[in-house]
């Protein structure tokens, strides 16, 4: 017997990548950062951890202050939740009366979200080269969200689509999913005031060292703040606990440590699509912190399953239009010098 | 412009209590512990900071085998939530296709879930002296809620009752939420092999001192608990972040610290309810780390205000039925000594 509502007895939940022992795996499989966070982390959560028998400040000051100063946006555009899924999933649960439509090959959580809050979902096929035209989504009706950019295939679309997208349909909401945007192009954050309809999603996962904390935002008109945030205290005000507070606040004032690793990143990234290219992998042009390649001669699948056995954990997604590649989150350059070695030693046996 | 999906619209959020400055009021206000958090969670939290670029642990192991220990249970009975209230919205989201029924002077939440969810909810009146009687939900249908002891009046109801309507009614959901538990009362945890439609809501934020680090739990059989997972990984996976399991995690080895500041609140509220009787306060036999009491003289609102004016902060709930009470958390010894002290003022003030 279940107590379950029959319309939930058919979701399809998200699938988390693998998480492992760090001492025996090299960790490429969920885009987290190799580095850890800001060296002033540990002394803040450590002097919250004095007061957790106080609930959290609701406002999350400690946090939106910086970060409102930092995105150059006003407090009451700004929106904090328990990740940026939490933010996504507010933002399906609450904007997508219209219905939503998104590409067929990008974040996962969006097909599980529409299932769970049963919204009525239009996921479009990206272009033959994953590239996204916002052209065909005008005469669909209601939301759009895509990542920018996208995952798990890098690719940036320029603002200017953009932008044309947000005025030809001004009463459309329009939700640009920004959790890698600091690894390439540029945020839409700064139009928040000139488009309405716009609203801009944000993580401390990636270029902040911070997924194990927790921390997502939202940038938006004051309007679109105030509705989430009715259905935050209708949901859980303390989304956002004292330790992640904290730990967003000590990273905010290091900006220095965030912007050198993200540079690190970035050269550790081209430098790696430069020695795929080399071993003839095919790839997109990625500005993520991660790459998404192809071999001609070896399947994902069977890629995946060579670099596991090597200890090296990248992720592979059985669908139809990815499952040719690979998503391998750039880690440290000692690390990708070794990914690369591996690879090289793989594809020495499949040309013998 | 609103983007919000219409239903959303006339929702009416929860009221969280004030958050206050510590050094200039005197908190009995939100149901905390006055204690801080046991030694070792310091620790414990100071070293997961230096693992934050890493996701969490989805299985939140470090939390959820020594609870399952600690209270007699399979891992696979149990569910971790960022603070149950997370816990208490998917039950609100999940278990609720006949309707829900709950009484109607409770924690404020479950009316908020209800709207959110746009549940068919029946408030049942509790009796003249806050006492609930199962029977009055006997021709109902579907799930019924409520805490024991009760919030905000702390009235704890025996097991006998309890187990005779689980078993009157073995195909309705039975949801008791203990949040106050330990301060009182016997847990119903034991019983969830026994009765299949039980499912008991526990809480890190108040015998345990980690509110801010929000914590929550529901326990009961493994098919109530896989279809709270999955409505969680359909939702947000990572829902408890890395340092609150480590907090979690540590406050579980500390079993005798929690115990003792559990002993010493209990014996504090028995002392405050002697003293508030003494001046002439009715109160209920409150088995929670509140009280909840009215002064026959001076009006909720009064003396909520003349308190508030000597900073001291309680919470006054202006609900017809409970408008003439304060909620008053128990603080330690020295600060319920000073209530009482400003208190004897304000009455005296009265009786001139």
């Amino acid at each position: 017997m279940t107590f379950l509502n029959q319309k939930y007895l058919t979701l399809t939940p998200y699938t988390p990548g693998e998480q492992v022992d760090e001492q025996e795996y090299i960790k490429l499989n969920t885009n987290e950062s190799p580095y850890v966070p800001a060296p002033g982390v540990q002394e803040a959560v450590a002097e919250a951890s004095q007061k957790l028998n106080r609930y959290s400040d609701i406002a999350v000051e400690v946090v939106a202050k910086p970060l409102a100063q930092y995105l150059g946006v006003k407090q009451e555009q700004l929106f904090l939740g328990n990740g940026s899924d939490e933010v996504l999933s507010y933002i399906f649960q609450g904007f997508t009366e219209k219905g939503i439509a998104f590409p067929d090959v990008t974040y996962g959580f969006y097909q599980v979200y529409s299932g769970l809050y049963q919204v009525d979902a239009t996921v479009v096929s990206l272009n033959e080269d994953f590239s996204l035209d916002l052209k065909e989504y005008d005469e669909l009706k209601g939301t759009v969200i895509f990542a920018n950019p996208n995952a798990p295939t890098g690719i940036y679309l320029s603002q200017e689509g953009i932008c044309e997208f947000l005025e030809r349909h001004p009463d459309r909401l329009v939700v640009v999913d920004e959790a890698y945007i600091d690894f390439g192009g540029k945020s839409m954050v700064s139009l928040i005031d000139q488009y309405k309809n716009l609203l801009v999603v944000g993580t401390f996962s990636k270029s902040r060292q911070l997924a194990g904390a927790r921390l997502g935002f939202g940038v938006g008109n004051t309007e679109l703040i105030a509705d989430l945030n009715r259905l935050r205290f209708s949901l859980n005000p303390y989304n956002v606990n004292s330790l992640t507070q904290a730990a967003g606040g000590a990273v905010l004032q290091e900006q220095a440590y965030v912007d050198q690793k993200i540079q690190e990143t970035i050269q550790v990234r081209e430098w790696s699509k430069q020695e795929l290219t080399k071993l003839g992998f095919e790839q997109t042009d990625s500005q993520g912190n991660f790459l998404f390649a192809k071999h001609p001669k070896l399947a994902g699948e069977t890629l995946f399953h060579a670099l596991r056995e090597k200890k090296i954990l990248v992720r592979w997604f059985n669908q139809p239009r990815t499952k040719d590649y690979l998503r391998i989150t750039v880690g440290t350059q000692e690390q990708m010098e070794r990914l690369i070695a591996v690879l090289t030693t793989i594809l020495e046996g499949v040309d013998a």
